[in-house]
């Protein structure tokens, strides 16, 4: 067992997390949905610090402007009165048919214009509630068939659109943020942008690029195959780590959504080794400081209870590993197999200060490679010595 | 069947390619290797225009500089009388044990500096021999285990290697060009920029990123469980698709370097047209303009005919796609289905000319989405039209 | 363009294909549904011959002995009149809440027994509608997590269950026939008997097990990176392919349910050329002799238009491809590629009639390897003979 | 830290494993082979209990009859003066380039016979040696193009060659069983009997399958993107798992023969709860009694010092885990849990003694479908203990 979460901690919480009633593609929903404002004092009571929403967790998708009101203005008090922040703010566009095609690609202009006017009026949203990020989550933005799109055309769009979001927010002076949460998959057959690197990428061809960043997640990473700690280092080094999903997801299949570290532990392990101790040979690297955001869904077999023990669960989790990767990072023994396997020498750049070309292939002309070639890493002892801190 | 390929259709073919002699992790090679030199005549009676090979394709790897000169004269001189041009260069920092930790990103030093200077002189070659690219497939510049890298630090020498590279080439004044090929995996448990989203996004932090882009290959893509053509998009859409590798892969396993189509055929089809045809509403949009280039790999069950018959295969499919996604874009039908799908109407800006944010959340607040959301998008029909002009 | 269906083809299609409203884990439906009879004219306008569905798309849940006959009853009457068949029926035991946990394998004994008891009344309705199969696709017997199963329990049940059922329908004198359908994940994270094979192990278990065999489903075999192509070989070398569900599937991912053909086009063809043509050396082997049956989902992004341009692309395809799939088997060039490849040479004994395992050895015992290793298998050939087909 | 591993834990190592000199699709060996019989020291010394080999392993391909002799009874006499046994003998049939389409299943008879003869004569080496296991791994057995092979012939051949194999082993008195050892694909493209469910259908239609069993491969049944435990499960259920392959993988990719536990932990947690105490609701089911047999390879980058680093590894994480399974399972709060969960329920016939089917559906009459869905099954909980005690 390890300690209770705190404040300090800053875990937050989706409502559509604990909120999620259940249904998927081949059930109905096996949980009732509670009022936005009935999760606060529970999640509050957990440890958590934050809460985060999109606009229709919270009203309904054709309210009226004072319904919205009415409801934002009673999360707010109930978040305030429990001491929780709310982080961080979305839209939904994916849920209403009419962005079956997408919110800011669709091949429907009027689409598109609905779509990013609901964005924008999500935005002020988030900066009334006192968010300091703004994710976006394209999920319908994508294709089933290459046919039915001009891809350039859907990325000049969405480039558009980005720009005049993160234009707006300046605009208007807003403390925010935008994360982009990049997904390969699922609901679309092709999502755009389907991993941070691609993301990383359109936001290197925006205009106003500079308040933007990433928001990866966990599963939607693993489901492009790929390992999600290389994913954040990537995404550090470009300096746009601004938020982080932390949840579960076991191999390439649907989105599970499970509890962070339910799914590949070892994976989960050097995930929180990265967010708590930074790069072992770069302290002046960047580091990951936003808020440890849980974006996962408690399984369709639990009820009440188990909608709770899995929100104890993310946050146990977390901090076991915490504990663990610490304990791993101050063991005398690790920093020996460190220097052994040559991981603090990776900081050293490859070129002597000053060094030319010409001096680079002249110095190396006679590199014995058969010799240096027998060189043992010690890679898989490095790596027994993490999983004995894990489980040992 | 087809026409005959000519050497307008720019074709080229990796000596590596035809010149496998098939073994694999489970079994020793199944066919002898011939001299570099004798492969020229053979592509260029097939009909090929070009030849690529990595450094030691050619020469060993312990050559003198007097055996590489020799080697690379006949290699040239060969290519020279059938008619080849030597399109692309690359250099091997994969195979000889000295990388088995990387060339750019070993954890020694003395290995990156050797790793350096190795392709430093692969450059002069590339250079020599006249080609226009030069390609780096970091296959080695990865980790199995997430603690045996720094992996700020390995981007930071990644960046470091690729901008010397760079730098010295413009130094030189070389008419060459760096193409990235990204990779998800094998032979490293997880390669360093696994998908062309992430070498863009590397490319954008580099000082002399202006002539890196990428060489995107079908089944490296297709290994990050990700769409091909939308790569390809997403790299044109960043100026970015400075060389092609095709070949085809059958999903998420080992890396198959099929021949181009044998594996996932519709998109090869969607890759042919793109390529051929541009996009269907962005008649302003970059192009690929290089050469069609197959990296692929004759099975092991085949023997000397099975490679010709496989070199064959490769130029054959893609010449039959062309014809075919021609043929599928100049069909009046087609053009009125793209058109009732909206696929050039996603190429008109979501707001208008001089339109604020403010004026479009105006002129979207009646919107009916529940009207607009049965909209029939058309997209299944669309798609079979293609299938039709496919295989019909 | 390719001739139209008829009723000799034997199409079927599941009322849950044209009548899947578009709801997704992500989204709200995107179309209305219709009243169960109300789909056969349609369907036999275009071609079926038969359709397919579970008690609850037809009848609600709770729905009275009274209503289920009077609804059925009609369905049956609008199906007589439209001249087509109620080939199979099969028995809903995962959309409801109770069976969150599965139906026959559920954690709960009182789900197991009302789980059972509702698969015994769905194969009375079968047999009433004069279905000859009864699938039982047991999408919620599985498990997120491997603690939360006895998996030798699972499994007694699971046997327990199909044999029961079994039983009930020899008693009954049914002239039905079981078809299980294996599935590797989705809607759980790991579903018990998640291939084909699996499968077939476990009705090699059943005392009941000659009236139970499979019902393969493209998407469902892809989505544990397997050859369907392949899978339908071995069930019809154990006698087991009972019937069919063709779809299209991209990859690994979520289960698309796309229409057939519109994912793996090529392992489309080569299923359609078994399913059409038997294996090319073994005239005497099982032939599949049921219904080609679509299991799939129109796109969500598709209206009323869009469903039925979705229903006619699954015939038109199979019918395409049937037909490339005849001249290609017709072809002498393709009978002589085959006999180069050693295709017919398969179908001889490894052992000479009568000859012992000591006479193999001495007889073997001079065999040149290396020699015969030289083989030109000219399986690349024969290949791009079957894609020439296709699209050439 | 953990004990020491002792010859109770019967840890058995293939010499293939610590010999494997580290060459890759992409790159050359990186270290130097010793001789057969120098590995049984060291093994010996770090706490294994035996070894296991392929013919080739340890004699050429090419080796005369006195040849084979001197060097198979060399390596016997340093095994037994090691103290360790020879638990497994297995046959190479896909180094050699004469198996390139397979050894039992290729299109050539010649290539049958000789491969047939391989395997029955490496029977006798393994009875020679006192093997109790003889592993048939098929990795040749398979195909890259659906053309290329009769499907029913290759099981056909595939049966006669195993029912040929257990026939001679009864023939000749060998208290040997047979364990197949299935994977999906790689060395080929789809080779058959691509799972272990795959795999126990066949063996269902053996002649000789009393002594054909199961050698399921952590990583294999991953690459099929299923559930090790799960598959061993089902193995033990049909009463066929004679021997396991322990070892790690990260996903969908190439072949990675981690050590155990080094891919996906917390399924290898399950394994060995499963393997050191049973299912939990199943007090009779059947156990695995075989040997713990690790088949990982040293990764590339380690030398010497790396390769017993490994082996040790192996042992070390199966004795951890095995501890932790053994608290898991005696923990008070985890039988509590379970109960909770419904763990124990399961192992409870769904129908009563002598109970009908009318029965049943006549006691499910009344049964309450909403408020039983109201259960609140607990797995999430349940998991999170199992992951306290893993790392707690």
């Amino acid at each position: 067992m390890t300690r209770q979460p705190t404040k300090d901690d800053r875990f937050s919480f989706g409502l559509w997390t604990v909120g999620w009633p259940g249904g998927d593609p081949f059930g109905t929903p096996t949980r009732t949905v509670l009022d936005p404002w009935e999760y606060s004092d529970k999640l509050a009571e957990l440890g958590a610090w934050g809460i985060t929403f999109h606009d229709n967790d919270v009203f309904p998708f054709d309210a009226s402007a004072e319904e919205r009101k009415r409801i934002t203005g009673r999360l707010k008090d109930a978040t305030d009165q429990a001491g929780l922040v709310i982080e961080m703010v979305t839209t939904n566009t994916f849920t209403h048919p009419v962005f079956k095609d997408g919110g800011l690609t669709s091949n429907d202009r009027s689409v598109r214009r609905f779509g990013l006017a609901k964005i924008i009026q999500a935005v002020d949203l988030a900066a009334e509630m006192g968010a300091s990020t703004f994710v976006m989550w394209g999920g319908r933005e994508g294709a089933e068939y290459d046919s039915s799109k001009d891809l350039h055309a859907a990325l000049a769009r969405y480039k558009e659109g980005l720009d005049t979001v993160a234009g707006y927010i300046k605009s208007q002076g807003y403390g925010l943020r935008i994360g982009l949460e990049p997904k390969p998959n699922e609901p679309r057959g092709d999502i755009f942008l389907p991993t941070l690197g691609h993301a990383l990428a359109l936001i290197a061809d925006l205009e106003h690029g500079d308040i933007v960043g990433l928001n990866p997640e966990v599963g939607h990473e693993q489901m492009a195959n790929l390992n999600y700690t290389h994913g954040l280092a990537q995404a550090l080094f470009s300096g746009k780590l601004f938020h982080i999903d932390l949840n579960g997801q076991s191999g390439l299949k649907y989105d599970q959504d499970l509890v962070f570290g339910h799914g590949n532990l070892l994976s989960a392990f050097f995930t929180v080794d990265l967010v708590e101790n930074g790069f072992p040979a770069s302290p002046d690297a960047p580091r990951y400081e936003g808020p440890k955001h849980f974006d996962y869904k408690p399984s369709r077999t639990e009820y009440t209870e188990g909608v709770w023990e899995s929100a104890k669960a993310n946050m146990s989790t977390y901090l076991m590993l915490a504990e663990k990767a610490k304990a791993f990072r101050a063991d005398p023994q690790v920093k020996e197999a460190m220097e052994y396997s040559g991981v603090y020498d990776l900081a050293t750049p490859t070129l002597a200060e000053g060094e030319t070309v010409a001096d680079l292939v002249a110095a190396t002309a006679d590199f014995d490679a058969d010799e240096v070639a027998k060189r043992d890493y010690g890679f898989v002892r490095l790596h027994q010595l993490a999983l004995e801190h894990l489980i040992g």
